[in-house]
């Protein structure tokens, strides 16, 4: 494997060279020089097959109709795909499940004071959209997981709904207590925005998309522009997955036939409120019918109003009531078998259920992705045999929970511990930049494969492309010097939002989630507008950026799969994880520094002093001076890791320099148990099935990540004594990850004694 | 005077008891402990004098019709005011200048492409604001000195209409020569946007009021609240006055009846396109018109539209034709003599003379100013007899361009060089906390009135709170600690944009700027609804704050009179002007690493990386990389002015314990000279008529104040050598600055030898 200081090196002597040059210049890391040779000529063969017109064909087929859970053309979906795989030679199957899939029978939204307005909560058919008139497969606009309610009460203006925002609310002196909230689509998952105001005692929620956000600020809207229009609004689960994502009925196991289930009444992650999402159009009648302070400047959108909070005088009846039936969801697994390592699994996946038609999420992975296997299987018949086993999976019930990819890993938990080497992830595409996040033991690994894969827009690499792209967006000049001086750009950690999120936090194994993007702007996400005739005009026409994602999963794919020991890589993990150390430290001196000055100003009066006597104010509660905390045992540990992840590099150099590869099997069997070594069984603290201490979703963002969760989450929620604690057990972690790295080393050394 | 340390002191230790006990506890800064004492008795007299019940009557009267330059009821407020106060037994007259005035014949604003729409250009009458209909006497829409024009072109939307706009012009390949531009109004002062426009070639100019600005986004509009309704336009000036303010055609000179008169066409300050300002109504039609890129987030407003840039589709009409003659204007001129040091004067100033009823601007300052003069005719019954000469001045033809106070000015520069001690402007007043900018010769003076005017609405003073506010406020720990740490707070150095301007800029007198503000939301600035029922219904009902304006401004003219040394201070200063060194070398190091940056991204390929090749995209142009600026003068100068101001106050402190100082008019005489050694006759590079190195409103910013401007702008600009110049220019400044104060400090020696 590379080392770093070479790369760099390497890149500023013969930059020029390595650009005409063919890429086979440079040894991959993993291989011995040999396989690496013929790995590059396997995977130049590959990445001349996807075909744009192929993935725009599947694209089309795929989104002809409505196809979410349960629904007839889902099925079909599955059913075509495992038949268009078994014809491709390939060795396909589909695997069932049986899960909670609530769907609407009675909605309603009302405006009864001081005027009265109800609520369309229906998208129109556009002309020139073929698809968009297929009203009677369409699900209605809602929140999966919802519960039953129907509630009137008062309106109140929450802006994001975050817990931020209700602190805001304190000091305004407003209370939701008995209210129903209405807050906007964006900066928290939808699902954090009901669970947060029902903790501050809400009856019922309204969640709406603001034309600021994906509106008619944003751009033209549909159909003159890719943007969001009046009457168009964003289905999406509600779910409390950052409790536990999957069938909220058998959390921690797979949902087959007979497994043991929960009652509705004890499935924890359903809402505790109603919650239905509305369009613009239908937000508009209740937010100009808000009295009370006017929303402070952060929490005005894009509507030509002036945006009170309340509460009232609006007042407003709320319905939700759901059809509580268990839906089949079908993932269709194909299985490349290893030809020497059998038991060591490469899986890939992106879904292929969708809200409504779904052109670009999902189907605008999962042509790519059907565009990967074909090619595969292409290069099957002309020889090639993966070293190690290929699993492809095409997930049902993304879009409810990540339900087909979450009942698959728990049902196949043991076996996927034992054998996955690491789960590759894509949910949808755009035009643009390579977004990677995941993690950060394939960091290199990434980094190496975007090198090879050309920008279609541009005449670089995807990864040279990116590297331009972090300079320009830097926001200090010591981030843009790192950017610069990096041999390996940086990866994001992986919070949730789809299908990796079992492969990371449940099961600990190593994964990334890819997609190009950023050159689109979009308001049709989860709306029956997100189909073929939106894509093919506003989105990648030409498709070539799914060929571009096809190019790039299909070689990580190849290259994991025909490695002579699995490319991890762990000296920028822990460059990574030291990084994650220091924000902590200073989150946890910015919560000490905050509430010493907060305080020192109630002592001052600043707040009385400064708050206008014509608008209610209240001063922010006193707060508590926090503690020093004892970051020393993660210091230490993470001191163990850089060694650990230093020496592991030393000998595999020395392994690969000598060729000696014969019995990496052994090797990858201590390899494929680091990443299971940043999990415990216990869990993050009240979130058992969050395995993962290094990575997880935010327990109040939802989809963003929260590193180190359990310190981060228990610093920011004022709990020191758990902080504390929560310190040592993520150090314990990282000693276990020293120990497994040092497990991998030992083996190598015992192959050049 | 008091040093800085003892007052710290004094205040840990005795605030409780200084917020009880009267203020008479502590000396005043200028003044022997006996005069403070009776200084401070008659102060106490003087503040319970204002009444608000008389503010808000003078106000109703001044207010009652519009009163424009050259209106009758202009004339009319003059002569009440003159009458007014000679009935209080005041010495008062009137000084008339006459000025070029331009009144609107023809305005019109069509939409010809892609649609049609003719723009109303009209501000309707509101059935519960009386004065609103008064059409026949309201001047229409328009920006007062637009040369005539009759054009019709395309339309480009240029956002705030700055220099950095158009660099993003540049960059999105966009160019404005031959184009109508629309503009809104905002960040820049309105007179920049229409000679940056020319400058970039454009035919015409629009400005228009963006609800995001001071509409619907900001709160509530008119007559519901008080933000600027769909029909409401911003009147004003567009005279390029950082050029030179005050009558176009007489530059330099008091416009009187014989004075030597420019023609029209060598009025360089005239604008070189025709431009008229437009309501949000009369800009959606056009705005919605346009095609092109979106415009950056940025640039977006809050009109219920996606804002494109164009150029075109639009194409527009504009037409400005107008009345180009000669109008009087009347300032009112008060004096009360001084009783020993009659050839010292205090000037107090407000302009009476409005766009239309102006109850805000100016009258909420004008009534208040009554106030005090009543107040201070009272005392003078009671027996007070001011120590200096006090002049208060109701300026006319304010709003035009500072014509009244600037022609005055002007008329009697050399006598105001020689006597004038200070200069106190007000115009306007709202709710809220004291706003103070200006010389900071007077910063502590002007530290120590605040803390003897008790906040309305808090149980407090001024200073206190506005302290308090400056806490909540500061952006860093840095600027926190100063504001807690400092014994006096920072005032800002005064732009332009009021009737301070001839005397801080052109004359180089000491002057301050008050008012209070902060806590109303106000959107009828320069309108028709600026008027009596507005400002009582929405503003400063109870005119509180007009009788705290009264007190802070009577307060500080009597202390300014009454002082036995004139209370000015130059530890402050000195202070301050080290700060601004400190920007300075920073802005020449900023552009340094901009420049590198941004040649080493073209060098890179970045701006070509990151361009989305839907979009048309120009990388910005290669900069020279700037040269080290020699910074060493100033520091030396600033040295040296440290010591000096050191001197005077140990000096002065000295002659104060000694009570030696029956010859204090040879010190005060020292001491006017000390501002006018802040300006030389050159003035400013191409703008000769701004005399101060120090202060002056922005070349390409109008109100907005650049503090050593010769050498700030040529940074700016990248005119190096010009910044190399100006550094020796503003330390040799600086140099007669403190030579000017050791004038004061010998003469101070004299007293105690």
């Amino acid at each position: 494997m590379r080392r770093i200081i070479s790369v760099t090196v390497v890149l500023i002597a013969t930059f020029s060279v390595l650009s005409a040059a063919p890429s086979d210049s440079t040894q991959l890391a993993g291989y011995t020089r040999d396989n690496s040779q013929s790995e590059r000529q396997w995977e130049e063969k590959f990445r001349v097959l996807p075909d744009p017109a192929r993935i725009r064909d599947d694209m089309q087929r795929l989104s002809a109709r409505p196809h979410n859970v349960g629904s007839a053309y889902d099925k079909d979906n599955a059913e075509w795909l495992l038949s268009t795989f078994k014809q491709w030679g390939l060795d396909a199957h589909i695997e069932t499940f049986s899960v909670l899939f609530p769907t609407p029978k009675q909605r309603a939204v009302e405006l009864l004071e001081p005027t009265r307005y109800t609520a369309k909560l229906e998208e129109p058919a556009i002309a020139v959209d073929p698809t968009s008139g297929q009203k009677a497969e369409q699900l209605p606009t809602y929140n999966a997981y919802s519960i039953d309610g129907d509630v009137t009460a008062p309106l109140v203006y929450v802006n994001y709904g975050t817990l931020e925002d209700y602190e805001e609310l304190d000091r305004l002196g407003i209370s939701v207590k008995g209210a129903i909230v209405i807050a906007r689509y964006g900066h928290s998952w939808r699902g954090i925005k009901p669970k947060v105001a029902a903790e501050h005692g809400a009856v019922g929620c309204i969640i709406y998309s603001d034309p600021r956000n994906d509106g008619y600020f944003q751009g033209d809207v549909f159909p003159k522009g890719a943007l969001r229009n009046e009457w168009g609004a964003q289905r999406g689960s509600v779910e409390d997955m950052p409790l536990y994502p999957g069938d909220p009925l058998t959390p921690g196991v797979g949902a087959t036939a007979d497994a043991k289930r929960l009652s509705l009444s004890e499935a924890k992650v359903l809402t505790k409120i109603p919650v239905l999402p509305i369009s613009y159009g239908d937000a508009q009648p209740l937010l100009s019918a808000l009295e009370g302070p006017v929303a402070p400047e952060a929490w005005r959108g894009a509507l030509p109003i002036t945006y009170h909070i309340g509460p009232g005088p609006a007042k407003v009846h709320l319905l939700v009531k759901s059809n509580w039936d268990l839906k089949p969801v079908n993932d269709v697994i194909v299985t490349i078998p290893g030809s020497e390592l059998p038991n060591e699994w490469v899986i890939r996946g992106n879904h292929h259920d969708a809200w409504v038609n779904g052109a670009q999420d999902p189907v605008s992975g999962m042509s790519p992705e059907m565009e990967e296997l074909r090619a595969l299987s292409d290069l099957l018949k002309q020889g090639w045999r993966p070293k190690r086993t290929i699993i492809y999976a095409a997930w049902d019930g993304e879009e409810p929970g990540l339900l087909g990819s979450t009942e698959w890993g728990e049902a196949h938990a043991d076996e996927l511990r034992q054998k996955a080497v690491a789960y590759l992830n894509t949910d949808g595409n755009d035009r643009g930049f390579l977004e990677v996040e995941g993690s950060h033991s394939l960091e290199s690994f990434i980094n190496d494969v975007a090198r090879d894969i050309t920008d279609p827009e541009k005449n670089t690499s995807v990864w040279e492309r990116r590297k331009l792209y972090d300079i320009s967006k830097a926001k200090t000049d010591e981030d843009r010097k790192d950017v610069r001086d990096r041999s390996q750009l940086r990866i994001d950690a992986a919070g949730s939002g789809s299908d990796y999120t079992v492969f990371v936090d449940h099961l600990g194994i190593a994964s990334l989630n890819l997609g190009y993007g950023g050159e689109v702007d979009s308001g049709i996400y989860h709306s029956i507008y997100d189909d073929f005739y939106w894509y093919t005009h506003f989105d990648d026409p030409t498709f070539v950026y799914g060929r571009a994602l096809s190019q790039t999963l299909g070689t990580a794919v190849m290259r994991l799969a025909d490695a002579d020991v699995v490319p991890l890589e762990f000296n920028g993990m822990a460059d990574t994880y030291a990084r994650y150390l220091d924000e902590l430290e200073k989150l946890a001196k910015k919560k000490r520094d905050d509430a010493i000055e907060r305080d020192r100003e109630l002592d001052e009066g600043v707040f009385t002093a400064v708050a206008d006597p014509t608008k209610k104010s209240v001063p922010p509660p006193r707060l508590a001076i926090p503690p020093y905390l004892n970051f020393a045992p993660l210091h230490n540990a993470i001191d163990t890791l850089k060694t650990s992840a230093k020496n592991y590099q030393t000998a595999l150099a020395a392994t690969l320099a000598n060729g000696a590869l014969a019995k990496a099997s052994a090797v990858d069997e201590k390899l494929i148990a680091t990443e299971h070594a940043l999990t415990n069984d216990q869990g993050l603290p009240d979130r058992p099935w969050f395995k993962n201490q290094l990575y997880a979703p935010g327990f109040y963002t939802g989809y963003a990540v929260k590193t180190m969760p359990a310190i981060r989450e228990a610093i920011e929620q004022d709990k020191w004594p758990l902080a504390d604690q929560s310190i040592e057990v993520v150090a314990k972690v990282l000693l276990n990850e020293a120990a497994a790295i040092d497990g991998a080393t030992a083996e190598l050394q015992k192959l050049t004694q």
